[in-house]
């Protein structure tokens, strides 16, 4: 009943869902690798797993039953396309893919097989906390959710990874919109950016930005996204509705009464805050798997995070309101809860 | 040594500083009320006061060494001058003015008089938790300010207030502004406005509203106004730095443990929260009274205000950036920190 | 309409309310001070303000309405007597009295004069937190109270104050005590003390002590007195009652997110604590001095702190659960409302 | 690679773990049932599982690798001792048994087999608050810790449990003791019961309770046990150490702006607020057993449990300070770590 998952990509976080898949959640083995670095692969994949040289021929593999893809995003689309075409269930970290025009041939595959099979890795949807700030919306008792305020801080930029200035716009906030989307019940209409004094810490970073999510309903999303704030990794949210706000709690920590004060330590990084998160996406994205399908954010939302992406980037240059256009949502994909609040 | 204030204005607000004046604040007395309702005067006013029939009569008395105006805003600027002209320390309940013009001839009028006697009721900033944000801030341990983040909710619109779509706007607004430039030792430049999804507690009236205002060191201001959210009288701040926040703590309040949960009461409305600043501001304002002169927000406060009230109004119909123009700032109002940060 | 008074004693806490007398509270003035040391009664007397040699010719004085005594605590018993004698209202910095006899001979002419002229200092009672707590209770909303757990403690013990082991016992505890007596409107009939590993702070002070205060309704309160604990003055508690507790909240304080996480700054010392409640208790003293009484903690509250101190000091040397057996409540003193209930 | 586990004792208990083991956790399935209703064990053992009469006959059959215990207390002690005879690694439900001579009985068999079978059922060793908790004592920045609040609260009594005024102390109060001795790193030295004022919410049972437990290095434990106070499960505690404090932190839930304040639920019950622990338990206890050996709480730490509730229950009735005077470890359970701090 184990079932047997297939890894493309095996840097940082390859190797954080490898360690994941076999250490931590027992209902699933690693049995096989794949990078563009084989020698990378060999080094990090589990005793007994293969090494494959290409991804495709990983996914083709019939001792695979199940793929993670954590390769750079451009290579994305064709290894997605591929786990489809082999009637996968495929677990995609994020982005989906890098083009609208991309996500639309994944989405059109995935449909036409008839069954969803790919989950993409927003891990927020699995978090403890997120998910009783859903129910707390959903269960409606504080009226309809006006304004969403978000925070995404993280204490440095990672030197690793040459963070630029679109990063913020097209690899964080996807994690903002998505929630956005998630607990709202809604869909992102608009984007706009508003950029203040910058920080000094980021040199020539652009860096805080500040967003606006359009949604369907009305709804405004503010968010703040900080890199470089120095004092850790700060997820936070509350969620203005007619008759009251639903947030985010603190993390638990201890409470420590020292000489600082009455206080509480910050998650250090995102492995930190959200390794739980992670865990449970894997039980249910393996759970599903083992199903032949999928569950969770879908082609579809991985879809609307790049167009959200794409609208932010050109908002940043105009200073406008950038709309975002989505198609037709296929049925495949269900349909927002929104009309029932 | 005791301070001998008129009233002008006896509704409300008028009657709440009278009753300040004569049961709290042991250091002043009302020896002069004056309202356009000169029964009402008669009624309020506390014994042995005098009732006069017009402001300027009020004023002009040789009993009255200082003037409270708690009238109506048109008949601000008359007052004002009259104060000037007499050489009498005036406390004047905001707005200062109603327009950007009266406020300049007010300023100019105080200029030429030369030496500061207007002092406008803002009082946020004698706010003990305020106060404290402030300290933390003007410390720079947490680097410079670059995101103000401003919660103003009230629970309910004021039957009585004929509350109109505006009033947020150029009413509510101003407290958010002044404490915003008082915060960050800076000045508004630019106001954008944007109106989510409406309260359908609220009949027609456009709430909540989001405001952004953009200061002069680049730092974005971003404030939530929500006038009818039914949970209560809620003020809350966070001010994002380069290497960390500050923020407004929760009000004291019993920490309750019940079947509601672990709770605290929120303030029912404004009178509630801002009890102890209203006596603080009137407190330090019969101290500078009784030299002559005026401390706290000033003249070139009120203008501020004004012209962001204006600029605000301007927003919500173009739903552009509007630009907030000053005239040169004299000396007599001093210099913004800012530089010197 | 000012009130005109004397100020036995003045040394740092004599300073303090000569302080809080002349620049902060302005219905009273400092017309007379007593030391014996004289000349600093002279150095530190504000400006005007007649030196006497003796404390009783400070209080037989026409010139005096009414007396402070912040003399040491040997010499309250003559000081109160003299008072009475007087028919002078009297706030009598703690402790009342230094013996149960002392306390029975004051309140045995205090209602013989037939009317409440003594308010000792148990500045709890007007701070705005405990009153909220206690209103909580009254409302009775959480059922009866069972226990009380109540935390005092002090960052350091003040050299200058040659603090021994029974200090925390027969000079710190009194507040505990008073305050329970006041929250659960109940008195207190047996003491226990317990003695916990000492810190290695306090070199040889017995610190922290555990005080255990059996009341007459069957509430039991238990006290943690820490005088050395490093970090700051950190006064607590919660009322555990039938259907759920209330506790004191945490002070206002700017919360700060940085690199020691999310936190709040204690207070540094008493004074920083209780500022404002010393305000109010002078206030409402005034007040009442104004009117020719008193009001607040009574002779009555002065003496049950007595007895609960020499039963604490009875309980650290014989481990017992010492008694504590008051006289019967004179009427002038009212009744508790522990019946009502 | 699985663990073959058969399962004692088919009751609430035993159906949740049974739960747990087969669809959380994967690394075991349940092979085995017994009940002394055997059609209740047959009802509810997992599919496949096979039904035992007699718990000695499934702790003997090959196949059945490991054994978890939830049958009554006064069953346990066969039931272990037949486990360490067939040396089967056994996870076996508090109480480990419910005399101290049975405890020794265990023990020694254990010693003699050599290797610790045995991990007994405190599972607050194993949530992450707790967890955190003892890392920051341990850490030992804050000093040696002096005194530990311990907050034990039910909402309300089960009926079903006919739930006596002995249980708080020999049911309720194992968890606070064995808690302590883990984050002092010490022993229970004497126990001391006080009781307060009864609720009436329990008829005539003795609750609420203040137990102290003095442990070996003079620190002082204080234990509120409250079983029915309705508004929710609510365990805390606070280490006061010589510099500083520690203390749990709110459990996580979502923070809620609403007419009933500002607010966050409270756990129901002990499933909802341990369920992670209880899960995290087992996963250690199956990677232990799957080594043939235990880990966690030990043989030694349920006869100190027994030795503590034996204590407490004569001192409830002595009203005196009762003695805990335990045998000397043996090595196998290591030493206390109070000596290193």
């Amino acid at each position: 009943m184990t079932l047997k998952v297939g890894v493309i990509g095996t840097g940082m976080i390859g190797q954080e869902h490898i360690r994941r898949l076999t250490q931590v959640l027992s209902a699933a083995e690693v049995v096989a690798v794949s990078d563009i670095d084989g020698a990378r692969a060999a080094a990090v994949g589990p005793e007994g797993a293969k090494v494959f040289a290409t991804a495709g021929d990983l996914i083709r593999s019939n001792t695979v039953e199940a793929v993670v893809i954590c390769s750079w995003g451009p290579a994305h689309e064709e290894q997605l396309l591929d786990c489809i075409a082999a009637g996968k269930p495929v677990f995609c970290e994020k982005p989906l893919v890098t083009t609208a025009a991309a996500a639309l041939r994944v989405m059109e595959a995935e449909v036409a097989f008839g069954r969803r099979l790919v989950q993409v890795g927003f891990m927020r949807r699995f978090d403890a906390d997120y998910r009783r700030l859903k129910a707390t919306l959903d269960a409606a008792v504080l009226g309809a959710p006006l304004m969403f305020h978000s925070t995404h801080r993280n204490a440095a930029v990672p030197e690793e990874l040459f963070y630029t200035s679109d990063m913020p716009l097209n690899d964080t906030l996807v994690h903002d919109a998505d929630i956005s989307r998630w607990l709202l019940n809604d869909e992102v209409t608009g984007v706009e950016v508003r950029v203040p004094r910058r920080s000094r810490r980021g040199n020539d970073l652009r860096d805080p930005v500040m967003v606006l999510l359009h949604m369907g309903s009305g709804a405004l999303v503010d968010v703040e996204i900080s890199v470089n704030i120095a004092y850790g990794y700060d997820i936070r949210g509350e969620v203005s509705c007619e008759e009251g706000t639903a947030s985010l709690p603190l993390r638990p920590a201890t409470l420590i009464r020292d000489i600082h004060g009455v206080r509480q330590l910050v998650p250090a990084d995102w492995r930190e805050r959200f390794i739980e998160a992670y865990d449970q996406e894997f039980r249910e994205w393996i759970a599903a798997a083992g199903q032949g399908t999928a569950t969770g954010p879908s082609t579809w939302d991985g879809y609307a995070a790049t167009l959200v992406a794409d609208a932010a980037l050109r908002a940043v240059e105009s200073g406008a309101l950038e709309p975002v256009r989505m198609c037709q949502r296929p049925s495949l994909y269900g349909t927002t809860l929104e009309a029932a609040r």
